[in-house]
Parts: structure tokens; sequence; C-alpha cells
């Protein structure tokens, strides 16, 4: 039996070294480098980068191949949660437990610690070549899916459309569309960045999209499940708020018992997804249920 | 004679149409996207892209080579300003004689159009792949080079230090630091690459790397002379805005006229470096002289 507790912990280390060593904690930080530290080392679930890394080790690629693009993932997930968290938007004031970036700061150091990640994860996915690694073409390939992915085709339009959908009323259509944008295409550039530096064949690289696609999408059904009959302690964060929000939701539109039944069935398809590959996706197959039997 | 003024406006031209072609005006443009193409498309000087241009012409490489490159640079000095003006930073209703963009639009989205255009801008950068161009070690390279420039070591930390240097007098020495971070670093970049991109040999680049330090730096001091004597129609914006906010300045610190010494001084400076170029850096000195015989 896979032990996924213990996986997960040793890749929450290794990313949390790497992080660490690109922003180490220094006395004489400035302002800026603090906030960014502050919000990067928060303790997420680290779910972009695993996901990276063990895409890249079940297409028989090493850590090693991934280690920049995983760390870049997340730092471009962190800095889209300190954005979304700001006043202009949707007005947080605790993320992973904490208070969130502009509250420990100010409004001010918490808009440029954002600019400043995502500028930082660029210059960490064009690190290759300092490193004389000579996959640059593959370098150029991910980086141009992963920008995709976060733009104004991906996740900063998925957010457009979140604070514009608040109040209304969506189609389950609707929702999906939204969903994909805003939390769907970025975890899809994580697994597909894991695929093609770890060395994955273009069939490969076609079923993990597959499977992308459906844990994607299952992992924000299941944060919609939370957010109804979740843990406050261990989310981090308040629960009812997409219902005072008005938000729709899965369980908004379709309720809480069949919210629970689509994200099972698809997991189910994101493991199916996976057939033919061998035992190094174990990793992944048990992502995929952890992601709807999760607790925060 | 060279004619600057055509120059300028035939590479405004080319950049303005490439532009137009990534961000095309549509009617069912989403707000975010009208957003971007609003403060993208609001007639800036087009200084960092038009200095790359010439850099690889200067260099003996082709306006195809960097175009790419070239509106990335644009992209990412709009997202900077958009993020400037906003409510949290420096407050501004007006940029380039247009409310700004969280005025025209709201804050929400003027945050998230800066996002996106700060993301383009590497989507842009790693294009080279999909175009089947075989140059991706240099691409990587420009990558990092202008992470590097926009990020917390550059533009971002300065506009940092610009925020929390109101109210104080700087010393010299930090004020030309303040201005290296926020202006410099990234006009540096934008000739940089242009050199790589452009095919430049290394004595090329080193030389191109200290006429980039002296016009940056002259571009600063101008600003600051243009922020007292301009003329506010010419300009698009208010002007006397530093020593109404305290703002540690070049006519402040050193006065008016030896402020105007020290930007022609580091302009011909900036103009030795190039002794050894052929004819074909005429545009490059001509924007050197430009930079400090400029009204807007």
């Amino acid at each position: 039996m896979f032990e996924l507790e213990s996986y997960l912990e040793t890749k929450r280390d290794q990313i949390n070294i790497f992080l660490d060593k690109i922003l180490p904690d220094a006395t004489n930080d400035s302002r800026l480098v603090k906030a960014m530290r502050y919000s990067l080392m928060a303790g997420g679930k680290r779910l972009r980068p695993i996901l990276c890394l063990a895409t890249a080790e079940g297409v028989g690629g090493q850590v090693e191949d991934v280690l920049e693009a995983a760390c870049a993932l997340e730092m471009i997930h962190t800095y889209s949660l300190i954005h979304d968290d700001l006043p202009a938007m949707d007005d947080d004031d605790l993320r992973r437990g904490k208070p969130t970036c502009h509250i420990a700061f100010d409004e001010a150091t918490a808009i440029l610690a954002g600019d400043a990640l995502l500028t930082l994860a660029f210059q960490m996915l064009s690190a290759a070549e300092i490193k004389g690694d000579n996959q640059g073409s593959q370098w150029l390939t991910v980086i141009h899916r992963i920008a995709h992915a976060a733009g104004f085709r991906g996740m900063v339009e998925g957010q457009m459309s979140d604070i514009a959908s608040e109040d209304k009323v969506l189609s389950l259509d609707e929702l999906e569309k939204l969903h994909s944008l805003k939390t769907g295409a970025l975890i899809e550039a994580s697994i597909y960045s894991g695929a093609i530096l770890g060395g994955g064949s273009s069939e490969q690289i076609q079923q993990l999209g597959v499977y992308a696609k459906n844990i994607g999408l299952a992992f924000q059904v299941k944060d919609d499940i939370l957010n109804v009959e979740g843990d406050p302690k261990l989310l981090g964060k308040a629960i009812g708020t997409d219902k005072l929000r008005k938000k729709s939701t899965y369980p908004s539109i379709m309720g809480l018992e069949k919210s629970k039944l689509f994200a099972t069935e698809l997991v189910n398809k994101a493991l199916l997804a996976l057939e033919s590959f061998d035992n190094r996706s174990g990793p992944l197959r048990a992502i995929a249920n952890y992601i709807v039997q999760r607790k925060r």
C-alpha cells in the first residue's frame, strides 16, 4: 500500500528547502522580501509543485529535472492568493490560518510582493540556461504553457469572472468554465510541465491532460464542499463564506450529496486515464484520491 | 543628418501594430482585455521597445528578431505604471493624459490587468519555441535577465523604496540606487535583450551596458527636471508633484541647473561607449541626445 502522507511530506520538504534557498531568510531582508517569504512560506499544501514532481517521476523523470518549475508554480499560486485577498478583490483577512499579506504588512507591499513572486517565477523557469541545461526548448515550451495558464486567458480571467459572478446565479456550465480558468488551468499546467520536463511520451502527455482536467475540477468541487462542511481549524480559514457571498458553487447548484458523487466520478475518470501507466504513477493515483478525501 | 522624429514614428508604428495583433480590439472583449488594451494602447513613448529594436539593429540584427521581446518590455512597463498608479501606491488619477486604469475601470480590474500584462509579457518572450526559432537558449537568457530586472532585485524593489522614501531626504547615492532599480534596470534589460537577440559580440554587449546605465540614469534626471519645468499639456500629467510629495529628486538635491549639466554629462558618457560602433548605431546616439532634450 502506497503511503501518501509520508510521500507528501517528503515532497513538501524538498519544495520548501528549495524555496528557502531561493528566498533565504536574512535579518537584513527588505520589507518586500519579508512579505514575499511571509506568504510563500505560510505552509500551504504545495499541491501544484507536488503534482509537477509526481508527474515527472510518473513518466520516468527525476525530481531534479523539475524543481525550478515546481517552485515557480507555487510562487504563481501564492501571488494569486495575495492579490485575490486584497481589499479591492475578495477582501480576506485570513489565509492558511495567518493574517493575509496586506493585513500583516500593508496593501502596497502586498501588491508588490505578489508582483515580485510572479516575476520571480519566470526568473526561476528561465534559470535552466544558467545551469547549462541543454533542454532549452522544453523550458520555453513550459514557460509558454504556464504563462498562458496563469494569464488573461487563464487564471487572471478566472479571478475576473469570479468577482463578476458574486451575487449571480451561474449555470453548471458557467461554473465549470469559471473554475477551469481560475484553478484548473494552473493545475493542468503543473502536470503538463512535469510531463514535458520529465520526458513523457506524447501519448502519456495526452493521458495526463485528461487526468489533470478531471482532478482540477474535482479539487474545486471539493473546495466548495469544504466551504460548507469543513473544519475551520483544519482549513485555516472560515467556512460558510460562499453562502454569505451568495456565490454559485457545486453544492448550491446540485446539492451537497450530488456534489460528493460528482467529485468521486471525476476522480474515477482521472484514474482511468492513468490505466496504461506503470507503478511509478502510484503517487498520481493516490493524489487523485486524496483530492476528494482531504480535510483541508 | 539622422531624422530621429521619423525614425521614432516608424518604430512606434511597428510596435503598435504588433501589440495590436497580440491584443486585438474586439467588440466581445472581456472587461479584463479592455482594461489591458486601454493602458497598453494609451500612446506612450515606447522608449523601452524602441531601445530594444534600435540596439538589435545597431549590432546588425533585424527588427523581426526582437519584436516579441520589445513588446514584452512595453507590457512590463505598462503593468508597472498601472500598479504604481493604484490608490494604495501613488494614487494617481491621470496617466498619459487619460484617466488611470483604476479610474477608467475599477481597482480590482486594474490590479488584474497589470497582473495579466506582466504574465503576457513572459508568454510573448517564450513564443520563440512556437515560431520554431532555434535560438532557444538566447531567449531563455533574455527571459532571465528581464525577470531579474523587473523583479524583487530590480523594478519592484525600486517601487518599494520609492514609496518608503516619500517625505525622506535622500543622499545622491541613495537616489541613484533607487532610480537604477526603479527605471534603470528595465531600460538596461531592454538594451541587453536587443543586443543578445540581434547577435551582438560580447565586446559590443559590454559597451552597450555602459550606454544603457548612463542613458537610464539620464532619463530619470530629465524626468525630475520635467516635473519642475515641463509643460503639463505635453507631458500628459501634472508637474510640481514631486515637490508636493516632498520627494527627493536631482533638482531638489543638486539644483535645477546642475541637474541639467549632470544629465548632459551622462549622455556624453553613453555616446562615448558607442565610439567603436559603426553608423548603424546612429539611432542609439540620437536617442541618447533625445533623452535629455525631450519635452515629454
